[in-house]
């Protein structure tokens, strides 16, 4: 694990998203790139003094001559958004794969850099949208994929978040760095956020977003990125969709909200009760789809991301525990035929949205194609 | 009463409304332009014969000539959008105050001209947007305005319906004559409940719209107008906005929802669960706000449209007494401070929104201010 | 109407639902048992003053006087319990049918002495269970005598409020008699909602309740009459049952809430969100069934007391102008075959409930057959 | 582990809600009765051989002879309830603490039995309660303990499922043992869940229940034990409650819920929603409490188990692994001051209550002390 040491938000869902997974194992890290900091963290987390590097460089090289039986089998990168691509390029020049969080890096440049890299070495790598970890939402996926609910005509996508809603609010090891655009490139609230929006449009819909026309802004004086914005968009087979991305929402914690309706229903998830999948098709009363593994009527994708018997309530983190659990199977050679990481493809097209936004936005909101 | 005849959606509940209200007897009507089926119309409810007349010019010329204490004391418009205009200025010019259904009108110019006429005839005019009658509705303005949430930053308001969702759903004599652009006027989806939408924006903010950017289109093949779009806007206070107003989203009746964030507070309500209103401070639990008289913790608007103890719900037709209720009063010159009814100005206002949605999307979308 | 004076909660009540019911209209009342009042609401209400009377005698005796063609079809009784049975026995014997509040009377004597007076003079008697007015409780009575479903095996209603959950909340008119034994007979908690909540039972599963163990208390130090209490019952097909009827549930309103389940699903409904029944069925997604003139899926008797299109919320007051529609169509022969008024013996099969759950009380919650 | 291999349902559970703990290992097990499927699920488990045990007494005894940094820290028992007091009693007499699942025994002589060995031993005893390692339910105990609320005057608490719904539902290895008299013991629809609830009843409200009246049977044909029951009971401060616990409520999962209503307020909350806590103060708007480090709001036992900032939901595991968190802290010597497992005599507590309603069954729903 690179990044994610004392004081990250992160870093500890990661290691618990991999101790839920069960086919993983935490053996080696660089938490920090205080040096001194990195230590303590490896030694909080119980590592082996040797494991507990001082910097990803370190890391990569010293992992790689290990032997094969004891090093790390994969890079998990938890840092602020700037180190996600020199860190995930030196691991993959290693030979590691590379599960990094979101965005995929700072800057469009800095991802198809890094494309380039994993197209040369042949490394894997995945990007961590958490909420396509649930099941509800491939339910969903899956549900539109049938084909029996024709196509997409419209999408309404949201996440609010109220916790920079002041100039107060600021402080905090997180706050610090995600407003800072040295380190957070691109991520802003549509850089931070508006990337989760985007992509869990894309996986619902199974569909490309072709265009949009955006507006972001800093609603908080002095802020030097985006806390605020809207887009209208465009998807490949001519649905029309809004979304809005924005920390400023005084009382949201994570808003995130999707609506997508087809020409043979609607289809409505709220993360913050992600249990719960609402499906109204014409003319019939409404439908509300539920996890489970006693669930006969789930399609195998969400089936295959459910632990329990329904009406025990999975979460956040065992979303996530998804994604650890599919990458590690992945870098074993086993990957599911549809792996719940988001997949570099993904994540760069993630980048092309921010990248569009911005510009859109600097250009009154004109429209921008994603190409 | 003029429209509202056999058949007819709109028309019954203008006439339950004004039961409810207890201050309204229908005496009355000119219930359809053809001249038999008005004549039905008035017998079913009742009428004196004499007062059951074939067209609404044949209403206000007999009606003026009545006693004035046997006379209408205001007329009620329920016709499909393009009579509205002449049969209000033939009200105004005849003495007879106006409660008209929304939009104002079918065309801005039609609007401008009925306004003049108001204004030259002193003539009093209220609009019925009927979202505005319900208690949490009056209650969420209330708390905006007094300040302590402090600016509005950002707001979302959808008006998604799903009954023209198929080219095969158009039938009904609801749905014939609002997919008619020589009857609806500027009246597809941006119309018909774009400005409902437009309205409760204004009213729960106490904002004017400013400057809009919309997308619209008519998504089911063949139709002539608008039944699907979206935009984004400015309100005068400096706050962002999107708004969506569908009548293709496959399942969703009338699904009117609004969430409006500020400085301390986040606000939402849904008019399919119109009793609730849900208050988001900052740091606080998130608070669920209810109707009933017993309710000390309303404010007097909320409470001056309150008829029951709290945990009997009211609902759509207690909403749009409400607006009679006022109406009647108004008329009688005993106006509340803040009555329900949309005023003249607020009907020009949601026609000023219609055309410009229209004119942003026939440029691509580009910026339209409202001025 | 009877009773339903200045001040009073439902007499306003049943005013506004026979407007909405739009078949009836007040030409007679006797407001109140003070005449000066019984006066200055009958002024208020608009009434002649020949038809404002002093006294329930006074109405019956000099309305039958009347000719057919003037006088009162039926009489409406919203007054205190203790005087609904004289009041009922008053106006039949006079000729006048009569649709009474809950409960039908004071006591179970009372009842059967009604019954009595009904039953000799063949004169119609209808009780105002509210909640039977509702669409979507008709849906659910419709659902489980379909079959389909199979036998009802276990029940759970609850009718929770708070109003009276201080000694020092007892001010109020309603307060007032609702807590004295005099006037209210056995009208405690168990009385005054527990009724409502053995008629929705016996409605919705259309069998009858056949014993049950109670306990019954005066939580609140000081009171005469019960205001908190819990009973276990049986039903005629061999289901089980509890039913909790408080009013010192602090902070609950009109907590009307009744599940039933059966072999083959589940239902669920609660009185202050009429407008969504829950059904779930085995193996299946949880099913929201909503009302609407447009729900095609909807069986009869819910379409029967439906309004208004899908998403615009009927409420209370609609619920109870079914009431009083139905009964003036019965009144006029015209009864429809599932009317939405509670009958003389359900309103006598009420009072021995109360009876029941009293006695099994006084006896440590021994079984009480309800016979 | 003692228990929990191949097929069983809970012994997963406990495993990964000990790998979200962080601060426990599995290190030694004896997992299934049978040898053979013992020693395959320590294989799959990924245990070394010699740690995978054929029996829970070849467990205790070769893990004590063990070197102390070496041997288990304490014993999890998941089999099923027949098993639970003799390998517990094996446990502490071999110096191990125990970790039980609920209920604590198949007997209250069993259990007696137990606690006496636990006293003898000094050796310390967990039961998981798993719903009181929700933060919403740590969080709705310390504002009923803190007492501003006032007293609890009524409660109802329910827990419903539908998976014995018919007879066929019975296949699976879970429905073979817990239907099954032998190895389940008292352990019927109440013992196996209606001792939950009734363990959520006291931790809420902070008192001991008192008396109980109940009555169960078995509504399926054929059972033996107890599928559906209800009771009414007392506390000791003077509240009265209604429990029901059934597990043929066809289409429900996991129907937990508890209402407690006080002097000044009403606490709600739903297990299949765990993430919210409804407080509805007299006079104010209904309050929603929510978890999340972020919440300053919370108390500390409620923030004590909480992980994630607001809005990202914990479930059923996070609840589970704050127990095993807990229970090896205290092992440690380290015990919190209000650990989340229950204790050993909240454990015989449940025990009591099962007996007691059976007790009280078989004598027509006779009311039974429970001292």
């Amino acid at each position: 694990m690179i990044g994610g040491g004392e004081g990250a938000f992160i870093g500890p869902v990661h290691r618990i998203a991999a101790a839920i997974a069960g086919n993983c194992r935490l053996v080696a890290g660089a938490f920090s790139s205080d040096a001194e900091r990195a230590r303590r963290s490896g030694e909080a987390l119980g590592l082996a003094p040797e494991r507990s590097y001082e910097s990803y460089a370190a890391l990569v090289q010293r992992e790689r001559e290990l032997p094969a039986d004891e090093r790390a089998e994969f890079v998990a990168i938890v840092t602020p958004n700037h180190v996600h691509a020199p860190a995930a390029i030196a691991a993959l020049e290693a030979g590691f794969p590379v599960l990094t969080d979101k965005p995929l890096t700072d800057t469009l440049d800095a991802a198809l850099q890094l494309q380039e890299v994993a197209h040369r070495t042949g490394g894997l790598v995945g990007v961590t949208h958490t909420y396509t970890g649930y099941p509800m939402i491939r339910q969903a996926r899956a549900l539109v994929a049938a084909g029996e609910f024709g196509a997409v005509r419209r999408v309404a996508v949201r996440y609010t978040q109220g916790w920079l809603a002041k100039a107060e609010d600021q402080g905090g090891k997180q706050a610090e760095w995600r407003i800072d655009p040295a380190r957070s490139g691109l991520g802003g609230a549509f850089g931070d956020i508006g990337t989760h929006a985007f992509n869990l449009v894309e996986f619902v819909t199974g569909e490309r977003m072709t265009r949009l026309s955006a507006e972001l802004r800093a609603a908080v004086p002095g802020r030097q990125l985006d806390d605020d914005g809207a887009a209208m968009f465009h998807l490949e087979g001519g649905a029309r969709g809004t979304l809005i991305a924005s920390q400023i929402c005084t009382g949201d914690a994570n808003g995130l909200e999707i609506s997508v309706w087809t020409e043979e229903a609607g289809l409505h998830w709220r993360q913050e009760q992600p249990n719960s999948l609402r499906v109204v098709r014409r003319g019939r009363p409404e439908e509300i789809w539920t996890p489970g593994v006693d669930r006969a009527y789930l399609d195998e994708p969400a089936m295959a991301v459910t632990r329990l018997p329904s009406g025990h309530p999975e979460g956040y983190l065992e979303a996530f525990a998804n994604i650890y659990r599919d990458f590690a199977e992945a870098v074993r050679g086993r990957a599911p035929q549809q792996p719940v990481y988001a997949s570099l493809s993904d994540g760069v097209a993630g980048m092309r949205f921010i990248q569009a936004a911005h510009d859109s936005s600097a250009r009154g909101a004109a429209w921008v194609e994603l190409a």
